[in-house]
């Protein structure tokens, strides 16, 4: 945790606040906190600043902060990944905050067991958990929208063209296809990943014919997981 | 498992392998094969190549095999890493060796636990196991070699400089420094990570004075495991 999160319900003040849960026993446990020292804090989409502690016991942690600086830019990318099982979809959902991604979509494909949308971890308080951790890992405020797309061709027919408006389309496939262009200095992007396996033929071919260009990473096939983190530290690295 | 690995011990004759353990289960379980399946086989530290399963049952396989076909080129990395807490290790293990990656120093820090050098990961057994998982995702056959450096002043002041020669040596670190240069195709790279935490300024002076250049990733603080796969990302698109 670099960064204390809070919303206006830990909010005793306008600039004091109160922390019980979680955040409490990473206070004491892992950054061994004293009454007195600094702590960075941001308000869950809103600023970030630095607080006080001034009262810190086993049942709560009593902060006075400031607030003064914006939260740092996103990364210009929307990703688009078939829903992966639920211990990935948890590390993909903190990374895909960590890496400050806009925008999120999971979606059904063929290679995408069914029993995956059962999964708990898709109920709205498991993904704001999970994005919460990794915008306090990079600190950052702003929690990434995530929709959840349940039918891959109304998806890919029906809503992706418009995604595509003036953003590079790519989908990542395992193949003989072109390598992963040099990214653009913030140039939109929109870049889909498969399930392990990858996509069918059927899916790359619907994704291309909505104008999404098919790149590789190279003859590795990597997790899912390392995938997007690899092609989002290419895109990291030009801002 | 894209790449069934095997080694001498698994052989039945030189173009027969027999296996009664986890691989067996994922054969199984995840492959749902049957007997006539072609399988991608791979022994350790040799070629790959295709088999085909004269045998199934729930206790052992029987693959006839051929090999004819190399094991896809390392990246040109040397990877340093402040040995991380186990589960993150274990993780680091398996995408350090699915990457491509030739050689890992796992170093102490400042800011590592003494207790994960006691960690049961870190027997020989465990990092092979970590390591063969990573090489069977990505079809790979040749193991990285892991070595362990306990004590950070020997390993940079007397063996680091002679890993540097011929080699651009990066230590990534958040702070104000030089974005992370491109990197130039197949430039052999030396790439130091520290711990949660960063290295601490002693650290880093060292590695300085090695030779290395700071870089850093972005404003943002990514978990060592997403800073090793973002920066290792880098590397492989220019392959």
């Amino acid at each position: 945790m670099n960064l204390l999160l809070f919303k206006a319900a830990d909010l005793l003040s306008p600039t004091r606040l109160c922390v019980d849960d979680q955040r409490l026993q990473h206070l004491l446990q892992v950054h061994r906190a004293t009454v007195g020292d600094t702590v960075r804090v941001g308000e869950i989409h809103g600023e970030m600043g630095f607080g006080t502690i001034i009262e810190l016991g086993p049942e709560r942690a009593i902060i006075d902060f400031s607030l003064d600086c914006p939260a740092p830019d996103k990364l210009p990318v929307t990703l688009i990944v078939a829903l992966p099982r639920p211990k990935m979809l948890r590390r993909i959902l903190r990374s895909v905050a960590e890496f400050g991604v806009a925008e999120l979509y999971l979606i059904n494909s063929y290679r995408v067991e069914k029993s995956y949308w059962q999964s708990p971890v898709l109920s709205g308080d498991s993904i704001e958990e999970c994005l919460l951790q990794g915008l306090a890992q990079s600190r950052d405020t702003m929690l990434p929208t995530v929709h959840l797309e349940k039918r891959f061709k109304p998806f890919v027919e029906d809503r992706l063209p418009a995604l595509l408006e003036g953003r590079l389309g790519l989908v990542a496939h395992p193949s003989e296809h072109a390598p992963l262009p040099k990214a653009e200095s913030r140039q939109p992007t929109v870049l889909a990943i498969g399930p392990e396996g990858g996509f069918i033929p059927y899916e790359v071919e619907h994704f291309r014919a909505a104008g999404m260009q098919q790149v590789t990473l190279g003859p590795r096939i990597l997790r899912v997981e390392n995938a997007i983190s690899a092609i989002l530290g290419r895109l990291l690295a030009t801002q």
